[in-house]
């Protein structure tokens, strides 16, 4: 049988997943049933590059400079004029939430099909600065595999971002083959306009939920309703969540990718302030987590595709 | 070929939907991509019976009576006196969101785990007062016909309720093929417990989601992130829901079944205060909204394995 997973380089990361497969699709006393084969994917970092800032920052960035040119005062104003200039560190410094909360500011009042179109424009054009192709090819090739191997095994695979959800939603059925109702992110309050021809629903400029830590469980618990058996994420952020999955009964798998890559991609854990790996490195074995090394546990990083 | 439907009677809301399905599926200019094939439909009426009060409603009563075995001060305090003494008339009184507050009030401290296994204890041997058959069993054969060519179709269908989402996802897959993350409904908030042995998630007293009406609309945007093409709802409460279907662009196909059936089922609309069809009824033409006669349409109510 051809290897399902040729990124994946021979070792405890690639045989933890085989064998968690094998066990939980066997008839063996591991055996889950389909019903119960749910799999949650962090997207920044864990499906997609998150360097040197999320893809979306890199979005907030061009929409504020699109609003702006049709109104400048905004870009005047603090600090819409740190994402007008493109100034990383004082957008570092607005820390995820932050950032989450401008986003959300730019995009008011969009019915979510207006957003999508307006993500779905910048998303098939925009390009990483350093990497040389768009963001949307930045995906990592074997963790594509990884959700085509567990689709094959009757899994259903969840994207849980602390990301804007329907940024993420524009592009996850042709980047991951996840549909939208899949994808479960920050969001916005929504709000229903009820006029003569009929309904339309928008987003006000309120973050409602950042899914983040904690926040990830409890979205689980609403937007899917089932402990997921097996996890995957790559800093603090997703720690909660790999926990949740890892503390169930049963054949659990829970993994964190390393980004140990300085040459195909970049080497960052603790300094990272946006989205730091740091706890999770420290208590990985105590938490039943496996470690999955991007430099020696990737054969490739991003796909020939790309 | 054989028919899909046969519990459908031939007549125009048959006709309408076996045109609308083979419309999308087609290659005419009103196919629609399998991706954008999203179904909504109501549960309490649309999907089972919901009269002489909705299911959950009797699982409350049976659980505010186990829960004043153990502590009788419950059963003394107004309003679970109402539940423990199964007086309908001052329960029908608090109305569907003040019996939520209440559903969630006693199943405060559950983990999700816990809460699913009660209701489908409860959900296994219960029965209705009149029709002998247990709660469970009273779905509408047309409608899991419907649900299966749906599907049959490429469609994906979620239940949006205005019940307690965990009730209904305790027993939306073998019901009706259905599972627990495409079950949208009313629920409480959600916290994480974190302890030495890993974490677990439970439901706090407090209802912070009540799927009724404008919020069905507005949890589609939450949790499917696509307008849906189909929906099919029974009361005022599904009228947002339906409009919001109706509006979108291309082929649309909005359904309201109306129980005029008290031979085999019910026969009531305006009068019922829980859920009352009524602006839906006056309305449905302006509207676009198909109405479906129990009586007249559907060739069997319940089916043979009930």
């Amino acid at each position: 049988m051809a290897d399902p997973l040729p990124g994946w380089r021979d070792g405890k990361a690639k045989a933890a997943i085989v064998d968690f497969v094998s066990r939980v699709t066997g008839s063996g006393a591991d055996h889950v049933p389909a019903s119960e084969r749910i799999a949650t994917f962090d997207n920044d970092g864990t499906l997609w590059c998150e360097q040197p800032m999320q893809v979306q920052v890199f979005f907030l960035i061009d929409r504020v400079r699109e609003l702006a040119a049709a109104g400048p005062a905004l870009a005047e104003r603090d600090p819409f004029n740190a994402l007008f200039e493109g100034d990383r560190p004082r957008l570092r410094a607005l820390g995820k939430r932050g950032l989450m909360e401008l986003f959300f500011a730019t995009h008011a009042g969009l019915t979510l099909r207006e957003f999508a179109a307006i993500a779905q424009a910048w998303q098939a054009s925009a390009r990483h600065p350093r990497l040389e192709k768009r963001f949307v090819d930045l995906v990592y090739q074997p963790q594509l595999e990884l959700l085509e191997y567990l689709r094959a095994n009757a899994f259903r695979c969840f994207i849980l971002t602390s990301g804007g959800m329907d940024f993420v939603r524009a592009c996850s059925e042709p980047r991951y083959g996840i549909p939208p109702d899949q994808v479960i992110g920050s969001s916005a309050r929504l709000r229903v306009d009820i006029s003569a021809r009929g309904l339309t629903l928008f987003t006000l400029p309120e973050l409602v939920n950042f899914n983040d830590r904690e926040a990830k469980v409890e979205n689980i618990g609403l937007h899917i309703g089932r402990r997921p058996i097996l996890a995957f994420g790559n800093s603090d952020g997703d720690l909660a969540m790999l926990r949740f999955v890892a503390a169930g009964a049963g054949p659990r798998l829970a993994l964190l990718v390393h980004h140990d890559d300085a040459e195909r991609e970049f080497d960052y854990d603790r300094g990272y302030a946006l989205s730091p790996l740091a706890e999770a490195l420290d208590r990985a074995a105590d938490y039943g987590i496996c470690m999955v090394s991007m430099k020696n546990d990737w054969a490739t990083v991003f796909g020939p595709g790309a």
